[in-house]
């Protein structure tokens, strides 16, 4: 059994650290893509038994020491009633994003045990395929990003509408992100009841709000999620890619057992600034380096893992692996980790 | 004859911080508007009596404290031979990026008193008109940033296919980088013959970039551009969005008289940090907070001031003015500005 995820997050003293990679289940592997060929990717999520093979995927391929339960952070929104499609090209869409009171109004409240049931089917079934082989992660969205998503309706560069909504009607915007905290802290609590051993919440449009408005409408949002999951025994990890400037803050009033690290924070400044603080960091080779020949995706992988070392480091990317990123490199990623010591 | 710009440029005594808008000349504007009705972004940019009278318009309409030449900063690659189109929903286009050697060595070498004459005379001409009113800015793009656009084809949320560039053939790339930044400082320093009194480099996507990256391949070209730029005896803007960690290494590596700050950057920190360097700051309120009702923006504006105040301080956006803002918001922050005494 390799605890090793679970041992370096909570800081334990590790042979090497763990590492896997972000988006692993994904279009760069070959026996991925096969798989999609006959189904859709809200079929693939939405299909226990589809979702469990993409999962396990990485861990018999590359031998990545964690697997992350195959889903989407959007499927919150679609349980509360929001109609979502994924087009991998174009990215997820609501049909009817939330502008008027009318629409926030039909928000249906969250039951995961009913509406989010594949969910925690797929995370049973997950634990039971791996025999204990890797720990398996859970994961959500934090409410801003889920936020964002709903008000603005799909991604965006800048999330003008979204942010428009926060400066025009600040307290409705309130409103919502404190009943997704609510939320997704008791869906991250019922991932764990089925068996996710770690859990992470990806607040992947933090840098979409500038300082004092992502500690207004992100962080205690994200705190108060935390708080709730935390509850449920297992480690949470915190990932808010874009706000690296705010690791200190988010280690404060978080409260996460780990924080991820994105690719614009130096690894060594990350390691510096968060020495104060009872996290372990995970992270953050920026994923477009695994399009380097081998040879420099050693050097730089060895160099981010000396950067974290001397605390507890999940490693990983700073944001999820490309498509198009050839196996060998994830694979000379993966390898070079599982064979360094410090 | 308003010269607060040139006063904070060079961290005189002012009576009040100058302001004005990065995209000041755009579609905002319901005059720029129907200016637009007749011509196309690059006929508009091509054409230099259309260019001026749309350069004057936040002039006249705001009474901002600075015209900026209207243009962009891909005519420089586009005068190195490249095809381009804008297409004011999509973003601007290459229709053929670099990615072979001998797309490489089809790219001219630019003679900006030829293939870039025309924002030469706009710039005279918009002079002439402004007849001393204030100061006039004229700008280009940072290498790193077109070497982008250039190699990935127009805008992109990742950059993954130049960043890809980056990692696959660094050699090439630092032969590109190096050819921009002798172009692009030798076109400000034209410009600045021209009638420019202050011209501005922007390193638009300097935020693609992880700090080692940055470091190895926009900083030490931007740092090039600029000392060549200096050399014209004009003060020099450097605004490189999305690398607010490196304030202090801008400062001292580039030597630019102005820092632009991004509104993901808290100002009063960014103030703390560049306080060693003898550097104005230009910046910051996030232009979604031009949403807000003005009330609320005159708060914030005034909030901003004064985590500026103490040095030389150009009042900005963090980022340009968003086109579906209110004319009565955006003048609501130039008032602000206008208004405050410390």
């Amino acid at each position: 059994m390799n605890d090793l995820l679970l041992r370096a997050c909570r800081r334990e003293v590790v042979e090497r650290p763990p590492v896997w990679m972000m988006r692993q289940a994904g279009r760069y592997l070959p026996e991925y893509r096969k798989l999609r060929e006959r189904a859709d990717f809200l079929t693939m999520v939405g299909t226990p038994d589809l979702a469990v093979q993409v999962t396990l995927q990485p861990v018999d391929i590359l031998g990545v020491d964690a697997a992350i339960i195959f889903s989407d952070i959007l499927v919150v929104p679609q349980a509360m009633g929001m109609r979502l499609s994924v087009d991998e090209g174009a990215g997820p869409r609501f049909h009817q994003p939330l502008r008027t009171e009318a629409e926030f109004a039909r928000l249906r409240p969250l039951v995961p045990e009913e509406s989010l049931g594949y969910v925690l089917e797929a995370i049973r079934l997950a634990r039971r395929e791996l025999e204990g082989r890797v720990p398996l992660i859970g994961f959500a969205g934090a409410p801003w990003t889920l936020a964002s998503y709903m008000i603005e309706g799909g991604a965006s560069r800048s999330f003008a509408v979204a942010k428009r909504f926060l400066a025009e009607e600040p307290e409705r915007a309130h409103a919502l992100l404190g009943r997704l905290a609510k939320a997704v802290g008791a869906f991250l609590v019922t991932q764990v009841a089925a068996g996710a051993q770690v859990v992470q919440l990806f607040d992947s449009w933090a840098g979409a709000l500038a300082p004092e408005d992502f500690r207004a409408f992100s962080l205690p949002y994200l705190a108060e999620t935390v708080r709730i999951a935390k509850s449920a025994g297992a480690p949470v990890i915190a990932f808010a890619p874009g706000a690296g400037w705010a690791l200190e803050e988010i280690a404060r009033v978080t409260g996460a057992d780990v924080l991820g690290v994105d690719w614009q924070t130096e690894a060594a400044e990350a390691n510096r600034r968060a020495a104060p603080f009872p996290v372990a960091l995970q992270g953050n080779l920026d994923p477009c380096w695994l399009y380097a020949p081998p040879p420099i995706i050693q050097q730089r992988t060895i160099a981010m893992l000396q950067a974290f070392s001397g605390r507890g480091h999940i490693a990983n990317l700073g944001h999820g692996i490309l498509p198009d990123v050839p196996v060998a490199h994830a694979r000379m990623f993966v390898e070079t980790v599982k064979t360094w010591r410090t």
